[in-house]
């Protein structure tokens, strides 16, 4: 049975750099799609893009292509985006997954949810760069991707982009709680992920706001579509199949 | 060297669902028995079954049997059994195990370590079924089961039965707390278990009152009976093994 | 690219025990050393050995050998030792991996870390011989070596010395904290590890305290260095690769 995925990016990434985990879901016979989220395509203006155009180009997305019964998935800050599309357009999903990703309340930005030394960081490299923020490499080693060697580490960061800082500053609006929402969901945890510090974790303190909820583990770090691409995309089936 | 075991199943199951487990312990070399707790036997009366009855049931099948050096082994509810049976017939014991279960302070109720909406849930249904109390099949599948596929989940929902409530309200009478009882004592630890919230969890929230204790953890959900079997009898036999 | 590891053990153990881990980072290609800390060689005087003996030792190993760019690992308590040689004589180091290892704060020592009833524990025994500390078996066999079969725990007690207690009564003089120094830092962490118990827990507890840092995990117990020393030398190479 071919069940359909839309997977949505975190900061700093393109549907690109979700190629090798799509081509994980489709060797399992499922259609996915990889759509760029506003805000990070070449060029979008990194400046003026906030929450509500990240959302609305991924239900133009969904609606433009007429997918329905979609499971779909968000990477960190792309939690932040498939809960305000959900929000938006739940009769077209089945179910979501979120991958260490954000899953905010109503009225909550992704800082929000961040420790405050993260948050001053990223007020400061905003606020030098036009309202684009980026990630300083030492933290992307160390903290996102501390599963891999270096070579793969820097291969890995020289894709990214610079990320609209609206989006992470801007309070989402939701109709209801996610909980409340009559659609499947599910958590997958990647175990070393220390993006967010293990002492104010993505699992259980986000996840468990989806109220009933499936969670799936694995190892690996908050960079697995990087260095290891078939494990976590055998997660996302166990999270995504029915 | 041949080792006993006694197995002492959850709630809503019966000893049968024991086989698989049972039978990669008896691989090892070791005998393995089974017994079905008083209150989830065919004819049982859902309605009068306390705890006592069924702490009582698993003291008389092991008196009945004459059994000694006792691995006794408990899941989930099965963990209010076997605490009791500790309490009463220690001599016999050699090792109490714990997996993903119940470990009670004396005059605790099950109820007493589960969340509120759980136990209003369990309430309901009760109140409506003559005291008998069952799990939503959507519960079931995202919380308990979650590491199955979903003709996996169902095959195994349609084997459980209806579980006496007593048991869950009864509070238990234990002489000495079991971190005093002069046996080993060892928790295995499902991690993907979200049969109770990460935020509230098995482990180390109730390992930790069996006092000095061994932890085996092994990845899986609440129901590795069903899910993965063999892997979960190599977690007892290193939980068990002295 | 060959790398240079000084591998600090912990309490009980000597340089001796590290041998396993060793070879299998030698068999990466890298050069390696085991010192044994002052205070735990055949004839050192349990009585009068402190805290500040024991860095210097090691200090001493590191300028006699005149390393440079060296990974130094501390186990356990050898992470009071790796954290007062960095304070001293960082320039000569490259990183920090600390093994399910203490990371303190000024002025704190290893006590200050434990929870109460193994202080306890510790005073009473080493009261009664001569301020040197032992663990009674139970407690290596159930919460430090949960891992491994009965003859295996039985064969890494014996080879344990009586540990001088003042090392971890000792407060530890830092001249600034240990996340404001200019090295890498790695925290391997043994996800079976209770030696700690897993409500006061060594990562994220411990861990965070060095600032920014990499994870590594993996399945163990505290004493890898018997139990498992392929698995735990895979993770140390991937904590001190770069």
């Amino acid at each position: 049975m071919s069940d359909t995925y839309v997977l949505v990016h975190g900061a700093w990434h393109t549907g690109a750099e979700m190629a090798a985990v799509a081509d994980g879901l489709r060797a399992a016979g499922h259609t996915v799609h990889c759509p760029t989220v506003a805000g990070n395509n070449p060029g979008d203006n990194r400046a003026s893009t906030g929450l509500d155009d990240a959302i609305a180009s991924v239900v133009r997305f969904i609606e433009g292509q007429d997918l329905t019964q979609v499971r779909l998935v968000g990477h960190s800050y792309g939690g932040m985006v498939i809960s305000g599309v959900a929000d938006r357009i739940a009769a077209r999903l089945r179910r979501l997954v979120y991958i260490n990703a954000f899953v905010p309340l109503d009225g909550e930005s992704l800082n929000d949810m961040v420790p405050p030394h993260y948050v001053a960081m990223f007020d400061a490299i905003a606020g030098a760069n036009s309202n684009a923020v980026t990630l300083p490499f030492e933290i992307w080693r160390e903290a996102f991707i501390n599963d891999a060697d270096l070579p793969l580490a820097r291969a890995a960061y020289d894709k990214l982009n610079p990320h609209p800082y609206r989006t992470f500053t801007d309070k989402i609006q939701l109709k209801q709680p996610l909980a409340a929402l009559a659609l499947g969901k599910s958590y997958v945890n990647c175990q070393q992920d220390t993006a967010l510090p293990h002492s104010l974790p993505w699992h259980p303190r986000l996840s468990e706001r989806l109220g009933l909820f499936r969670l799936v583990e694995c190892p690996g770090s908050h960079e697995m579509f990087f260095s290891n691409p078939q494990r976590l995309a055998q997660a996302i089936l166990e999270a995504g199949r029915d």
